[in-house]
């Protein structure tokens, strides 16, 4: 290659590290505009700026690499480059060095620079010859990997969509103080990780909340937080079984929690869901768990309450079996008639229960504080496996909740809340009640924030779900959460998003969506 | 049991339920006293106060689960029972209720109210029987559960202590403005969690940070944002390896990485490092590795720099044989002399590197936000198991942070940092300049936020920094970092937190330590 040639490629890669980012794009778009207008798109302010010497140091560097410049050839002097550059020797002078650092080039006294970069020495043929197990390429993934890969990560959100809250309810001003007081009156040591578990009055907080709302019998030192109840049930599955071990899961599941649990290599064996819960049979019995993932409160997603007799043969069987049970009382502050139930954990006597609950429904998903209550015998190494592979943090955001909690903020927005999710579940139930007539039932569930209505076994309710979708309402099969032969036929329908003033009108929407769709399927 | 011995143990029973929690602890003690003055104990405001049905409702339900009321015997009526206790008789007939409700009492018309509640029934014993493996109640944890419990999890921070790094120094109010002004002008959207793999502005930011400063070579989706540099060995590990694979990673190596891979159940191959880092020789490429660990950039806790030749060497050794290379870019921000050498990302031609880098060190460890570079044929993948397993969420501090970097801020707060670790090291050499005359040898590491001390083989470290810490002094022993016999001898000594005004003093008296431990062991 000529010297100008060169100089005429290196001035082009030259101009490319000129500009080293495109232009920030504007936030993806958001379905969630009804809240307020979205801020101006965000523009970066400030261009990171490669120096000069920098810029010719890539560019060699790559006319090396991709052999423009082989192994051997001699590099133009620094005088001519800086000429054709049009920049100043020193800036030249500067990238060789660091060529020459790196080892792509050396200088002999005299006569120059060389290329002595090669793509392959001996010592590397040698080993290559050591590979005799060509391993593929292109097989990327683990096989555990491969199961964490492999998800169904559609994210539209759209009114009735299961498992999105309002969270434009949430008083976020008053959070904002909260926040602020805790940066002005800054007690340094929260800026540093957690070591014990989280930020303790933080713990009592939700301790006391636990005792009182939940019956959950505990001491504070039981209490970690976590950030969600997906670490919460990774934890569980990481320090509690192996790889191959068995889960029992209820059949419908929340699927989440499965994916969890499968990317950890466990078996899942699925138990029918009846009236009282989930209903394990003798032939169950001889499937022995490690780990039995449960959702006594109400059962996701079809609501059930776990009756007495079932809690009780739950524990007694985990204590005599050795089995861990996880308690998921997702959404247990949204129950609208009636006592609440007890948890599971508050019953059990031989510390076999780690009861689960999260801060993402009632505060804001983004905020990833959700807790474990774990029996006193674990709590050792859990707080250990929690700081060796998540170092947890965010203990100023952990302090401010605290503050939310103790000041009387939580109780009062959770109450107010339930006040608008009760009204929204009232005005769907209404909306909904034409579909009796081509036999879709509406399941009675009085807690949580989604109705189940349930199909006869032929309907297909994917069918029904996609039109839906087609009318821009997102309601979820039945289905889908069931696993094996003859699953349960029916649709979930999240009421928690849905605007107040809007869901009477989706909801009749929806109404004759189903009732078209069955009609049609009959 | 007499009424009027049960109605006792109910009234003490209800006193206990009448203070469900002691007092709010205060903070933890901190070393970081330093700081500020730690602000007034924190106080809960609000104590959860459980109402009267429900303090009986438990009181009784104790009685019956501890058999102090057994199965068939008879509750006193509500009324008598009111009158012993001195509370209304609607409470005792809501806590009965609610007994009721969840199958532990019976009523009888005309006779009363009984406890049905058994230990133990005719199901629950047939379940026993099917129970032929009896599986031993105290082997709590699984096998690799068992690996992240076995931490060494002493969090004592001291002067020296390595890994602690003096966020003292953090712009806290200008952090504090930031963060208030982006709740102040809250786009919602950043309330939810994360589900592209964190903020876009933020990984922007890095992308073009990066791609300068390190010369990585990256599109902005290759960027995701983690918890930290925890979370992403953690997330390669799942994703990339199975239980039992092979990892390299370097002796002595970066203790907490090792953790990781240990408790993802790898089995660790430690090669040697020499002047030019990582250095596998034909046997150890004989072990075939799935993932290699490495830093690059200045070994850990070695600091030395992998040489070009050695660079290739692995990366045509991954190509090759399928594994994939984990570089840990760990303090790269702070290299005091010399121009900072290039990434080995950016020296891949073949996509095998995963490049990992952290805020914790440069911000504030309780911030958690990391970061990874993905190869592209993984970044669809590794999304996607990051959501599955962690749901990322904290998306307001991105936010901040994107601005904090965008503003020019990362950039200045960073040069005054390294200014600051620049002075603390070259006082600290001074300091340690008489331990030369007991033979050991101070690294002359130029980059990192600790010193090396290098001892004889016949030295025991352990020792020696068991007399420092007597002395307030907490340094690492070298060979607490290899594995295998004839580990390196030394001391691993940090910098970054011991205060700039007080660290000759506190050198000086290490190197008294060190001199007289090693005479003491000659």
């Amino acid at each position: 290659m000529k010297q100008t040639e060169l100089s005429e490629w290196l001035l082009t890669h030259l101009t490319e590290h000129l500009r080293p980012g495109s232009q920030v794009p504007t936030q993806l778009p958001s379905d969630k505009s009804r809240f307020a207008e979205p801020r101006r798109p965000h523009i970066a302010k400030f261009r990171a700026r490669m120096p000069n010497h920098r810029r010719v140091y890539e560019a060699i560097r790559r006319a090396i690499t991709e052999q423009i410049l082989p192994s051997g050839s001699r590099l133009p002097s620094t005088r001519s480059l800086a000429d054709d550059l049009n920049l100043s020797r020193n800036t030249i002078l500067a990238a060789f060095d660091q060529l020459l650092d790196e080892g792509y080039v050396a200088a002999k006294t005299g006569s120059g620079t060389y290329v002595t970069y090669k793509q392959t020495d001996d010592f590397s043929k040698n080993i290559r010859a050591t590979n005799t197990i060509n391993i593929n390429n292109n097989l990327a993934l683990s096989k555990r990997g491969l199961a964490a890969a492999d998800g169904i990560n559609a994210h539209e959100v759209q009114p009735f969509t299961p498992g999105e809250d309002d969270y434009s309810r949430f008083p976020i001003e008053l959070w904002r103080r909260l926040l602020n007081r805790q940066w002005r009156t800054l007690n340094p040591s929260l800026l540093d990780s957690s070591h014990e578990g989280g930020y303790l009055p933080l713990r009592q907080a939700i301790a006391d909340y636990l005792r009182v709302s939940r019956a959950v019998n505990l001491t504070v030192d039981q209490v970690l937080i976590t950030s969600g109840t997906q670490q919460s049930i990774d934890l569980c599955a990481r320090l509690l079984t192996d790889v191959n071990d068995i889960a029992w899961v209820e059949n419908p599941c929340y699927w989440a929690a499965r994916r969890v649990l499968e990317i950890n290599g466990l078996q899942l064996h699925a138990l029918a869901v009846d009236k009282e819960g989930m209903a394990p049979s003798l032939e169950d019995f001889r499937v022995k768990p490690r780990l039995i993932y449960t959702t006594p409160s109400h059962q996701y997603p079809k609501g059930v309450v776990m009756s007495y007799g079932r809690r009780h043969l739950l524990l007694d069987y985990a204590h005599n079996s050795g089995a861990w049970i996880i308690e998921d009382d997702y959404d247990s502050e949204f129950r609208f008639e009636g006592r609440p139930i007890s948890s599971l954990q508050g019953m059990d006597e031989h510390g076999r229960v780690l009861y689960l609950g999260t801060f993402s429904k009632v505060m804001y998903p983004g905020i990833r504080l959700g807790y474990m209550v774990i029996p006193q015998q674990l709590v050792a190494a859990f707080k250990n496996g929690l700081y060796e592979l998540q170092r947890p943090g965010q203990v100023m955001i952990q302090a401010a909740l605290a503050d939310f909690i103790e000041e009387g903020h939580f109780a009062s927005h959770i109450r107010r809340l339930r006040q608008t999710y009760a009204e929204r579940r009232r005005l769907l139930q209404t909306a909904l009640t034409p579909i009796a007539s081509v036999g879709a039932r509406l399941s009675m569930v009085d807690s949580g924030l989604h109705l189940v209505v349930e199909f006869d076994a032929e309907v297909d309710d994917v069918k029904v779900a996609t039109m839906a979708a087609q009318q821009g309402l997102r309601v979820y099969p039945l289905s889908n959460y069931c696993v094996g032969v003859n699953p349960e036929k029916g649709l979930i329908i999240g009421y928690a998003y849905a605007a107040t003033e809007s869901i009477m009108q989706y909801g009749n929407v929806l109404a004759e969506v189903i009732q078209a769709a069955i009609k049609g399927q009959q």
